[in-house]
């Protein structure tokens, strides 16, 4: 991996006399803090912090299709601006342009603060390698390393910076044993201002910036739960999953019914979109199916998704089988007049489950609802919903399947039934 | 009336030598606002304001079986102390000792007050009485007139009040269309504090007062409700009821299949306490069990209590004839070390239906729950409520029974299946 960086760094360089560019080698393979699963190579192209944006995009192009002229595979990603990813030797290898800007609290693009990091943590990071590694891999065990939208975890710079405070794994385990949310990390006493975010630890390269504000509060949590586990009884399964047979149709069904609760599902297509994009707008679908579910009276134990090679899977286990038809409408208060006329009018012609009554100084009427069972709501309201541009086109039309329990387990993919078995019985991942 | 009244006053007038007392008519009938259903006649024993309260009590009782000498039937009866209640020639006659008290802020016991009233409404009310009389037969007609503990509604004082203010029964009913919370009626425009109750009309006899204390919300907003609906469409029925026949037993069965909710009752026996003890404690316990019901996950449409002849029967609607098994237990925050140990400490060993996991930074675990179904649940958790001493002693010890819907339409009263019926569809009783 090294030598074939070097390769491409010097490919980098060969552009400066006449861009004005250099290349930087980034990210954990240039801090020797790289764990498995981890981009393999990012190769910065730093130009002069005056060069205009439209210019770095196209010439950032060009230099990174020369760098990788000879990868077996080539194509164009997006952050702020364009950059290339290709595989070289079997290694991934991005090659990202930036300005190249002296304080990093000024960046122009948000890329631009990938070199500072990197400066700061090759400063700082000499001897400390090994347990950036350890804690990485015991935060990918706990399912919380990354800080992408899929996740909301601890970014690899985070888990670094984490290490150059506490300088061993076990001294920062043995803190956050005790951590609160609001805590507060300032490796360098310059933080310049306050954060909601549960953790915050401020960026050394710039005062006003928490490294940690995509971490979630619970996985924050999980972080503390896990080191006080860890702590108890240290072993290897904190950093690596131990061998598990997963679990037999029969036993999801002997737990279903163990339960007594109601399990449904939707099922649609994926649509061809990065993650990023993705899982803040599932993270969505969520949300507004908890609420449309929540409006109808139907209330939810559980709820998850998952996203498989083609298709995305929404589960819920319900409280109700059935609801009962009667469903109470509470109107306006007695004393608006204007509205109470308007609600009685409305109600007085309606075939109505009760004569309209008052309650709380509101007036009350009893009506037929119109979902008695979790399915046909889904059928009817699930597209009207609350939901992110590509799921919306992926499930107007109708273009979604509401699965039933008996479905979820018999029809769909392997991976679903393994993902229901941890829905239920909350087991690690 | 009048006749048997005078004979009255005089026997407590003849005592005035010897114990330096006089006698007042004081209530309906002696301000010719009276209605059927009504106390009849209420005497009053005026003591000068030095006399000591046990002579009091003594003496007043003593004169008060004097002038009873000849009743039919006399029992002792008690407020804030003894008085008699007789009848007299078919009368219901209460003969009550209080003090002669000048200034009425200054009262020794709540009775004292009751002569300042009728002094005040004798000198206003004359040309106003028939007014009156509408207005108490309106209020009772919508189920509000009363300021006992049973009703919460209008005192006979409040009605004569209001129309010794708006003039006349239609000037009440166009001015109450429009109320709020929060109204204020203040005859003599001495009002000296505020209140947090709904209507205020400052006693024109104590400035410190508010005589529409016992209102309550529900109530003053029934008076507004039925005040718009007679002026939309004044008839007799506002003030005498329609005939109604009794619904059918198919009739409601018919209804709790369309309603597709479950029925459930509590029955015991009604302990040998007055109204204004048995119905907050009545109100208490309807609380408690909603409470109790919420607790363990029930939702509730519809309750409602009914007093019988020997029985009471809390009935109850309910969205859920049998739960999930599955409960969610939500335990302390990650954060709070010591008890999140304890929290895992008693689940670790327990047969419990998930793992331990965390959802907005608190520890959650998912076990069985306890009770699936609603009759199990009162069995078994209804004399452990909070409820008041009478009613705690009549279920204490199992004496109260479960009754299913069948039970409760077949083998109760035939009251309380009339009662069921008006819980359902609201209709006026």
């Amino acid at each position: 991996m090294e030598r074939i960086a070097s390769r491409l760094l010097e490919r980098i360089n060969g552009f400066s006399d006449e861009h004005g560019v250099c290349g930087m080698l980034v990210g954990s393979a240039a801090r020797d803090t790289w764990v498995s699963g981890e981009h393999d190579i990012d190769l910065f192209i730093l130009f002069p912090e005056s060069t205009e944006r439209e210019r770095l995009e196209i010439v950032g192009l060009l230099i990174a299709g020369s760098v990788l002229s000879d990868a077996e595979r080539i194509e164009e990603r997006y952050a702020e601006h364009p950059y290339l990813h290709g595989v070289v030797n079997g290694y991934g290898v991005d090659v990202v342009p930036c300005f190249n800007i002296r304080d990093p609290s000024k960046i122009k693009s948000a890329v631009d603060r990938t070199p500072h990091h990197n400066s700061f943590v090759r400063e700082e990071i000499s001897g400390l390698e090994g347990d950036v590694r350890l804690t990485k891999q015991f935060l990918k065990r706990a399912g919380i390393y990354g800080s992408e939208l899929k996740i909301h975890g601890f970014s690899g710079y985070l888990a670094e910076l984490l290490i150059i405070h506490f300088r061993s794994f076990m001294n920062l385990v043995r803190d956050a044993v005790d951590w609160k949310p609001g805590e507060v990390i300032d490796i360098k006493g310059h933080g310049a201002r306050a954060h909601e975010n549960p953790l915050v630890v401020v960026d050394p390269t710039d005062p006003g910036r928490n490294v940690a504000a995509a971490l979630s509060l619970d996985n924050m949590c999980r972080f503390i739960d896990s080191a006080r586990n860890f702590l108890e009884d240290p072993k290897i399964e904190f950093f690596f999953k131990a061998h598990q047979t997963p679990p037999e149709l029969g036993e999801i069904r002997e737990l279903l019914h163990k339960r007594g609760s109601v399990l449904i599902g939707v099922q649609f297509q994926k649509p061809d979109v990065v993650d990023d994009i993705l899982y803040p707008q599932l993270e969505k679908m969520e949300r507004s199916t908890k609420k449309l579910f929540k409006m109808h009276d139907f209330r939810i134990i559980n709820t998850g998704s998952i996203v498989s090679k083609k298709n995305i899977y929404i589960i819920f286990e319900l409280f109700d089988r059935e609801l009962p038809s009667v469903k109470k409408h509470i109107g306006p208060p007695v004393w608006a007049r204007a509205d109470a006329e308007r609600f009685k009018a409305k109600y007085h012609e309606k075939k109505t489950l009760s004569q309209i009554y008052i309650k709380n100084g509101r007036y009350v009427i009893e009506i037929e609802r119109r979902y008695r069972t979790p399915g046909p709501l889904l059928r009817e309201e699930l597209s009207k919903c609350g939901l992110g541009k590509d799921l919306r086109d992926a499930i107007r039309e109708q273009k979604f399947q509401i699965l039933s329990k008996e479905e979820l387990l018999t029809k769909s993919d392997h991976e679903v039934r393994i993902f229901i078995h941890q829905l239920l019985t909350h087991n690690d991942p």
